[in-house]
């Protein structure tokens, strides 16, 4: 038995060292390894991305639309059944920038964040009359002791349950935001498109809780304007639609889309001006805008975020309640909104990406950089080390890139070979270490992904460029 | 529609910023705030932290183990059901450092971050044969084409198959180290004891591939050490035993405890040499140890991690290969290795806590700083602006605790019953800006709550302190 945790001597400065934080030095752990300054850089050929599936077979045909295709060809994402996917590491890597995206945006607006159970009770979805509601699109299982349960596919009914449960709110904690990020299910009739519509997948589901109608508009508004922020952020044209509620209830809806041939809803834009709905809420044959009586333009949508004002739907049925300044209780008024994460990193490929190449919003790309080292046996091939210095080079001294940095070290493949597999996985920058390197004042051949913009840079032009990139 | 993407002229600065990366300054989000600097301060009483049950009440007697209690008393859980718990704010702060920590280490021996996901098909458990094996402890349901599945508890399966599907690992990948932390399930008889044995928790497992047994065994000591790293830098007690492989299955297994009585496992530690194993694993009524036949002290354990040398057990069912350098086909041997991440959490208040104050793992601490600020109407109420502008100080000096500092602002109470809240809660610095902060020479009351150990400092002394804080 090992007893790590010393009782330590009076001075403050060896407490904070040895007792209140019990920190080994990462040597430590370096030491297991066999060669400690090898995996220190990262090199692709030990990164897990199957391959085997890289030129186009015959199962790339199945897929039934670009970003499931590009996501299934480089090796981001493999289905485990109908619905269901594993995420690969780069796409986990991706996944996670994106979630820190959303939560420093959720908390920004003064979004806290919870996580609330898979297993919802059936009971309280009986309470908010959802559990027959729902049909065939809730999974529903019963436990050992013969329970019933749903995998939760959103959480009106636990979180407004949960706030009851500590009997009222007081209206100094509110606006009260509360969101989670985790796994939801849905048993979709067909589920297709690859991340787009599967049966288990990411949401961001926030709750917000009010005194009043007025307060709870406010709050609406706020996180309407935080859900643009992460979609301009991430660089994504997108549109937000007046909506309908469907079954989850309240009385104002809207929806963030992105314009795209395979979106599922269909949508209409005034081009006068800003009105714009899904078809859903107009009357059929509607053809001119409610607002301007301009020309409707029909669009496609995939549809990536959803607001509700729900009122007190869930609140009434809930029994949560708030205490105004004078102690008075009130029903407490809700919103409700989503992000479908997995959706929208999906979503994000299929408007950014074209047919042979993916095109990540910058700032979630799983690597800022690659850096394509010379071919072995070639006339550069003394630059081999070059490379390597460059890469150490950049690791030590651009701190935010020191994790965001791949050596393609495939030295028995050309260059040219690589540069197109690289563009092909999208790393932003692409750095090229070629003959030039090996010139008295050494050049590097830098490629911004993007704009397939070219330029040569010198070692220390290159590291204050990328002393810029910004990650998150 | 709001086309956010622009397309740059040439310069490569001009790239960077407007649309590789489009980022918009917080400030724009910041402008929606009603009060934004009084937005930017952490204040204690906008924290969602239910306090209805702070004092003991009667269902806190209904709490089974010491971590249990003091987390609902807190409100840092909530039971949704059995077994099931809402993880409130403090909780998932101090989930998400915990995660990060055990992704470092496990990213430090070449571990890859995958996710898998939560609905298993039946099929592929009927192929390992567990499907019938697991029992009632496995939840089940089938989807809308009456398919059937399993909620996976663990995913030794999936990632075979996953492996499997691909055609066979390179020599070169090897060794082949995937991990994810996810929620899994497990239709416990009577989960109790809180997040000690729940039905949903959050697991870390990993799955490693190799091409002989001997690199296998390599592999299973370098994660054992990671492992052992990760509960030294949590500042843990811990002892590793020799376990029995239950339904997992393999020839060699290791189980990782905290003693406690409220353990679920018997181990028997041996006084004389570094022999300690699981009751489970020994012939009834053995009390000598087999290794020195020193006498063997009996003590209770909860199971924090359990590591399992599988062989070709889950590969030659699927026919996951790998392939040596001469390109020979190989069944690869496999390693699985689970760290109960929830569990570890509570495991961690069981063992450090006493009955009336948490005590953190000081590097997963929700927060690291409390500032308690003084007592409206009070003698030294003057001192309430100096306290906002040393957590202004604070939070704009030591980059690090820039988010992990709270206000508590409740200043209708004495200072003595928040200093008193602040131990019970764990921060593990507390600062009291008191009569003493008004002097010529101001000095503030620096309390380290794992020691109870009180500290007059400076401004200066103080934020010099809180800069060598570590955080994850």
């Amino acid at each position: 038995m090992s007893r790590i945790r010393t009782f330590p001597s009076f001075a403050m400065e060896s407490l904070l060292r040895s007792s209140c934080q019990v920190l080994l030095p990462s040597v430590a752990t370096c030491k297991r390894l066999h060669d400690c300054a090898k995996a220190k850089r990262r090199l692709l050929t030990r990164l897990y991305q199957p391959r085997s599936l890289w030129e186009e077979s015959s199962s790339d045909n199945e897929a039934t639309s670009r970003s499931q295709r590009l996501m299934i060809k480089a090796g981001l994402i493999r289905s485990s059944g109908p619905g269901c996917f594993h995420y690969l590491p780069y796409t986990v890597r991706a996944m996670e920038k994106l979630i820190r995206l959303i939560d420093r945006e959720m908390q920004n607006i003064g979004g806290q964040k919870i996580d609330m159970p898979t297993l919802c009770s059936a009971a309280l979805w009986r309470q908010s009359e959802r559990w027959d509601l729902m049909g065939k699109e809730l999974f529903r299982l019963t436990d050992r002791h013969n329970l019933e349960y749903c995998l939760g596919p959103t959480h009106e009914e636990l979180v407004t349950h949960l706030v009851s449960m500590e009997g009222g709110i007081n209206y100094k904690e509110l606006p009260l935001l509360l969101y989670q990020i985790t796994r939801k299910f849905r048993d979709e009739k067909r589920p297709c498109f690859g991340l787009l519509r599967g049966r288990e997948f990411y949401m961001k589901d926030m709750y917000t809780f009010d005194l009043s109608e007025e307060a709870a508009h406010t709050t609406y508004r706020n996180v309407c304007g935080a859900y643009s922020d992460i979609f301009k952020i991430l660089g994504l044209p997108f549109v937000k639609v007046q909506a309908d509620a469907g079954n989850i209830g309240g009385t104002m809806s809207h929806e963030f889309h992105l314009p795209a041939n395979i979106g599922e809803d269909k949508l209409l834009v005034c081009g006068n001006c800003d009105f714009s709905a899904n078809v859903e809420t107009l009357n059929k044959n509607e053809i001119k805008c409610p607002s301007c009586s301009g020309a409707l333009k029909e669009t496609k949508g995939i549809e990536i975020g959803h607001t509700f004002y729900l009122g007190t739907k869930y609140s009434r049925v809930f029994k949560a309640i708030c205490y105004d300044s004078q102690g008075k209780p009130i029903t407490t008024e809700m919103g409700c909104y989503g992000i479908g994460v997995s959706r929208l990193l999906a979503a994000s490929l299929e408007v950014l990406c074209n047919d042979d190449d993916i095109h990540w919003p910058g700032i979630i790309a799983p690597y800022q950089v690659c850096l394509v080292s010379p071919k072995k046996g070639s006339k550069e091939a003394e630059a081999i080390s070059v490379a390597e210095s460059l890469y150490d080079e950049i690791t030590q001294n651009v701190v935010q890139l020191r994790d965001e940095t791949v050596m393609d070290d495939r030295d028995n493949l050309t260059i040219g070979k690589r540069v197109k597999e690289a563009h092909m996985m999208g790393y932003p920058y692409i750095i090229v270490v070629g003959k030039k390197a090996l010139e008295n004042a050494p050049l590097f051949e830098v490629r911004c992904h993007h704009t397939r913009e070219v330029q040569f840079m010198s070692r220390s032009g290159l590291i204050d460029l990328l002393r810029s990139v910004e990650v998150i």
